[in-house]
C-alpha cells in the first residue's frame, strides 16, 4: 500500500475541528449551541454585490485573467487610493481568497526550510499554509497582559538568522484584535529593511477598527515599497466569505512576477465571486457605518460580559472581531470539550476554541480560549451567562 | 532589497505567455486572429446552472463545508454511480478547479523531492504544481508516430527510484487528445501496485470521447483502490472554466484525510460557484449529446485540413480537444511568434501553442505545435489555410 507524505501527514488539523463531534452529539440531545468559535459572521452580504449575481448576463462562464478581471483591480485600486493607499492595479493579483494570497506570498519569498517569524497568538492557519509551502514558522511571544502589543524588536532580532526571509503579521488580528500602532509598523520597517526581510501583512480585517483608531497599513510606510506585500480579501469586509475572493498586493516588481506565475498555473480566480466582489466596491459607507457601530457594540457587551466573570481575564480588542480570553481553568481544551459533552445551562451550551492552536510554542495559552463576537448582543450576554456557570461548576 | 526566493524564480511561465505581447501586436495592427492557442471553449454554459445563480436566494455569502457542500457531494456521487463508478460522497472532497485537487494529491502523496512520473508531452501547469509543491517531474517520452500512446511499462519501470511516489496520467490527454484504453489502465495499475506508487489520473475530459471509444477510470480497477486518486473538474463538461469547481477523489481514507487537513486550511472552495455546479448536473443529455457531435465535427474537419497541408502531421486525438500536430518547421516557437508579428491572410492569422511547453525534457516537441479545436468549423478551416499559406512562405 502506498504512504502518504510526511508533509500530508504534518499538516496541521483545524484547532476546533476535534470538538465538532462533541458540538453534534450536544446538539443531538436537543440543547443549544451558541457558537464563539468560528469566524463566520451572520452580518448580511451588500445587497448591490448579490444583485450583480443574480443579474447576471453571460452565457459562457469563462476563465477570468489570471491576475483577475481588470476591472476589478481597477476599482479596487481606487479603493485602496481612496483610504490613501498609493496602490496601483498592476500592484494587485486577485486569488482565491486571502489563503491563497498567502500561499502565493510564502512560495514567492521562501524556500523549503526557509524561515518566517510570526507574532503568536497567531491565525490557526498560518500553520497549514507554512507547511504546505515547506516553510518554518518562528513564533516570538506576545502576551495578553500587555494586550498582545507588538513583541519588542530586540526579540525579533534574536530570531533572525540567514535562513529568515519575512516577517508576518495579522493586522488587526485575528485571534487578538489587537492593531498595531503607526510606531509598531515603522518598527518593523526598519527591521526587515535592516536585514533585507520581507513584511507580510495580513490586513483582512482592516475595516473594524473601533474606538476612532486608526488603521496603518505596510504599503504606507516610505522606504520599505520592496518589502512589504499586503494580503486582502472580501471575505468579512462584505461579510462574503464563501465568494473566496481576495489579492496579494506588492510594489515590488519581481514578488509580482512570481506570483503571476503561480496565478497562471492555477489558470484563474473564481469569475462569479469577482463580478460580486467588483459590484460590492459600491456599497455605500451606511453598510459600513451599521456594521461597525454592530460589532463595537457587541465587543463592548462581550467585553463587559466576560469581565463580570471571576477569574476571566481579556484584553480589550481594537479591532476585527476575536478576543483571546484567559480562563481559570488548566487546559482550555477539556474545558470546551467538556462544555459540549457534558454542561448544559438551561438547555443551552456554548462552543469555544482553545487557544493553544493559535500558538506555535508547545504548551503555551493552554489556559486560554478564542471568542469570535459575531453574535447578536442578547446571544453574547446568554453566552457569557453559560460560561459563568459553567466556571462554577467545573472541575479541572 | 529582499530576494525573491528560488522556487519563485523557477515556477515556470505559461508556454504562450510570452506570444501574448505579440498577439495584442497583431490585433493593434487590425489582424483577425484566431485563437488555437487556448482550452477556453465557446460552448454556451447549461441554462440551469446560471439560472441556479440568477435564482439565488441568501442573505449571508457563506463559507461552505471545508469538503464542499454535503448536497453537492452526494449528487456527484450519484453522477458517478450512474457512470459505474463506485464512488461515495466520502470519497470526493470539492476543490478550487481541477488545479487545487492537482496541489492537494501532490500534497498528499509527496515530499520535498520525492518525483513523479508523467507521460509527455503533458499538461503545462503540471510543471508548476509540481514547481511549488517541490516535488521532481521525471517525463517518461510518448510519440506521435503512434499517436502518443501509453510509453511501455518497462520506460516506467527504468526511472522508478525510491524517490519516486506517484505516476500521473491525464485521460483522455491534454494536449495530445490521446485515450488509454483500458488494457493501459490495467498495465499502469499493475506497476503502481508492484511498486506502492500512487497512480494519479487527472479525468477532467472523460465526457469527451468521440469514435464510440468508452473511457475507463483509475477509479475502476479492483486492486488499486488504495493507489487510485481521481482529479475531476466542471470546467470543460460543463463549460464552466470560470466556476473553479474540481474535485479530488480517493477511496484511500489517509490520502482523503490529508487531503482534508489542506482543503480546512483554505477554508472552503467558492460557494456561488458550488452552486451553479451542483445544478449543472442537472443538464440534460440532449446537451451533452449536442456538444459531442459539435466537437466530434471539429475534430473531423481539423484533422482532414491538417492532412491537407504538406509536411503536417498529427495523431487524431480520440478524446478532449486538444492535438498535437508536427510542422514542417525547425522551430514552432519561432514559427508561432512569426505568425503573430509578421503573417496576415487577408488581413486574418492565427495563435498557436508551440507544444515544447508541454514537455518536460529539453529540446524536444520543437517542430510540434498544440491546437485545441474550440473554434467553429468555418474558423477552423480558415486557420488551416492560414497555416497552409503561412508555412508555403516562412523560412526558419
Amino acid at each position: 500500500m502506498p504512504k502518504i507524505s510526511n508533509k500530508g501527514k504534518s499538516m496541521p488539523e483545524s484547532p476546533i475541528r476535534k470538538l465538532v463531534p462533541f458540538s453534534e452529539i450536544a446538539k443531538n440531545k436537543g440543547i443549544k449551541v451558541y457558537h464563539l468559535n468560528i469566524g463566520q459572521p451572520d452580518i448580511k452580504t451588500p445587497e448591490v454585490a448579490l444583485n450583480a449575481i443574480k443579474n447576471i448576463d453571460l452565457e459562457v462562464l469563462e476563465y477570468s485573467h489570471s491576475a483577475g478581471f481588470e476591472s476589478y483591480r481597477r476599482k479596487l485600486s481606487a479603493y485602496y487610493q481612496k483610504q490613501g493607499l498609493p496602490i496601483n492595479f498592476e500592484d494587485i493579483i486577485i486569488t482565491t481568497g486571502g489563503s491563497e494570497a498567502l500561499l502565493f506570498a510564502m512560495g514567492c519569498t521562501m524556500d523549503i526550510d526557509d524561515e518566517i517569524i510570526i507574532p503568536e497568538p497567531f491565525y490557526a492557519n498560518y500553520n497549514g499554509f507554512s507547511t504546505a509551502s515547506g516553510v518554518k514558522v518562528v513564533p516570538v511571544m506576545s502576551g495578553i497582559e500587555n494586550g498582545f502589543a507588538l513583541p519588542p524588536i530586540s526579540a525579533f532580532e534574536k530570531l533572525i538568522t540567514p535562513k529568515t526571509k519575512a516577517i508576518l503579521i495579522c493586522n488587526p488580528s485575528n485571534p487578538t484584535g489587537y492593531l498595531y500602532s503607526k510606531d509598531e509598523i515603522f518598527q518593523l520597517a526598519e527591521i526587515v529593511k535592516k536585514h533585507d526581510l520581507f513584511l507580510i501583512a495580513d490586513e483582512v480585517y482592516r475595516e473594524f477598527i473601533y474606538d476612532g483608531d486608526v488603521h496603518f497599513s505596510v504599503m504606507n510606510v516610505p522606504g520599505i515599497e520592496q518589502n512589504a506585500i499586503m494580503i486582502d480579501s472580501v471575505s468579512k469586509r462584505y461579510s462574503m466569505c464563501g465568494a473566496r475572493i481576495g489579492c496579494i498586493v506588492s510594489k515590488n516588481k519581481e514578488v509580482m512576477g512570481a506570483a503571476m506565475k503561480f496565478a497562471q498555473a492555477r489558470l484563474s480566480p473564481p469569475t462569479f465571486a469577482q463580478i460580486a466582489s467588483e459590484a460590492a466596491i459600491d456599497t455605500p459607507q451606511s453598510y459600513f457605518d451599521d456594521v461597525i457601530t454592530e460589532y463595537k457594540g457587541r465587543r463592548d457587551t462581550l467585553i463587559t460580559e466576560l469581565n463580570k466573570i471571576e477569574g476571566v481575564m481579556v484584553a480589550t480588542p481594537k479591532g476585527a472581531f476575536y478576543c483571546i480570553a484567559r480562563l481559570p481553568v488548566k487546559n482550555a481544551d477539556h474545558f470546551a470539550q467538556w462544555l459540549l459533552e457534558t454542561f448544559e445551562y438551561n438547555g443551552e451550551t456554548v462552543m469555544v476554541a482553545p487557544a493553544a492552536g493559535f500558538y506555535s510554542t508547545p504548551n503555551v495559552g493552554l489556559n486560554e480560549i478564542r471568542i469570535a463576537y459575531v453574535l447578536k448582543k442578547e446571544n453574547l450576554i446568554k453566552s457569557c451567562v453559560i460560561l459563568k456557570e459553567a466556571l462554577k461548576v467545573y472541575k479541572d
